[in-house]
């Protein structure tokens, strides 16, 4: 778990994140902290993901704060870290209000990228990761958000558990978020549909649990796709998705990430592009 | 004036985009309803053009109404005609609360892009043409709905004075709109400058007469880009702002209008492509 050992798989910032592109991917077991006497549950998998990935976080750093159940373990030990002594100096930009909220109750000292429009580092979960680290985002409705800050940062690691990990991005079956303005919602939502018809795809508004359309921190609603089959180009889904008038921000991560962190039952992987 | 000219010059609505990008551009001086007998006001040539794309409006359409002060002379005609039995069974799909308010008043039935997907005609002012009949639109603060309406329509028709043709686009020197997102605008207004460094852009984030920022019908924030020198290339240009996350849409309309209809001092040009 040396540092040294770390910093070999994940290119330091300073690496542009072109040279990343031209990278293969490369898969690494490195050994886990402890291994695991009995079964771990997923939030303990999503914790040793976390404490990782904080690993690369080093004092003067202005980080991205990832939203999300795996992202607010990793604000949650940056916090750790900072009472400690073991880090200072670190801003941090959050992603959501609902970060923003943890952050600040935990005393991290916060900004916006107004303020600091380039980061050095992000963090954040992801709902589903393609062997390709393309990734799939936003199911905790920040999708927008979180594409700005981390699209700003010059180095994006994901933290997931192994339940995450798909062999095409919409693969498992779960939603696949575009944030839609809330004028013709429905005449959105049709169109999305249509654009994947191939994939059998089934397009639903997000609901709050009163049944209630689910608003954005952006004031806008998100439709939820569901695929029965993997997406089959993701990029060109990408730009037929955003070229929809009305379409704010789609959950494809495409070509963003640079490492990903896999906690899993026989402890941590990392690959990296 | 009679409308087998005009048919003769805008292609019915069964034409599609396609044949009618193939189309050279070409415009027709028709003969002015009345010879102007005395000098005519901005006003009088915006009503001129409206009542001269209302000819276009047949019993049972399906139309976008426009934003503006142009558009809301082709409403009121349309009301007119209305009122009149001269038209009958026609639906409004308004591209702005204002638009809405107004029709509503008028009495004209009212739809949205939820119930009525496709249109048979939209017809909206502009703030720039270009001579490819590329527009600057959204001075109003209603891109946003406007492209939604008139990239629905089948045929969508442009009614302007003459004082808003350029050789190209950003060449008034007034404003070209950004609708962003109202969280890290800054940021946004920042990139955005940067992207037209060579046109000498200055961007400003809109503001209301009070003094604060203009908040759009999307609960937005709006940036206006004013370029010292014309857009270079406007089709790059949309693409690498519409890229730019938490930008939701923008002010060129492009390859969009099949007619512009130009009310000048010596009549009214029709320029199609």
């Amino acid at each position: 778990m040396a540092a040294a050992t770390t910093f070999s798989i994940i290119p330091s910032p300073a690496t542009s994140r072109l040279t990343l592109r031209r990278r293969s991917i490369r898969c690494l077991s490195s050994p886990a902290p402890t291994p695991p006497a009995t079964v771990l549950s997923q939030d303990d998998l999503k914790k040793l993901s976390a404490v990782k990935a904080v690993e690369y976080v080093k004092s003067g750093m202005v980080l991205g704060l990832g939203t999300g159940s795996t992202a607010a373990f990793v604000v949650s030990e940056i916090s750790d870290l900072l009472s400690s002594g073991k880090l200072s100096d670190v801003i941090g930009v959050p992603t959501s209000k609902r970060t923003f909220e943890q952050a600040k109750s935990l005393g991290i000292p916060l900004s916006t990228l107004d303020e600091h429009p380039r980061l050095d580092l992000a963090i954040d979960g992801a709902d589903e990761v393609d062997p390709y680290l393309n990734l799939v985002k936003g199911r905790g409705g920040a999708l927008l958000r979180e594409k700005m800050v981390e699209a700003a940062s010059d180095k994006f690691i994901v933290v997931v558990d192994e339940t995450k990990l798909v062999t095409g991005l919409g693969g498992s079956g779960l939603a696949m978020p575009v944030e839609v303005v809330q004028f013709c919602w429905q005449y959105n939502l049709t169109r999305l549909q249509e654009l994947f018809k191939e994939e059998g795809c089934e397009a639903k508004l997000r609901l709050d649990p009163d049944g209630k359309p689910y608003v954005t921190d952006n004031s806008n609603y998100i439709v939820d796709l569901y695929f029965k089959t993997p997406i089959v180009d993701a990029n060109a889904a990408g730009k037929e998705i955003s070229a929809l008038e009305g379409v704010v921000e789609h959950g494809l991560f495409l070509d963003m990430a640079a490492a990903v962190i896999i906690a899993g039952k026989e402890g941590i992987n990392i690959k990296t592009k």
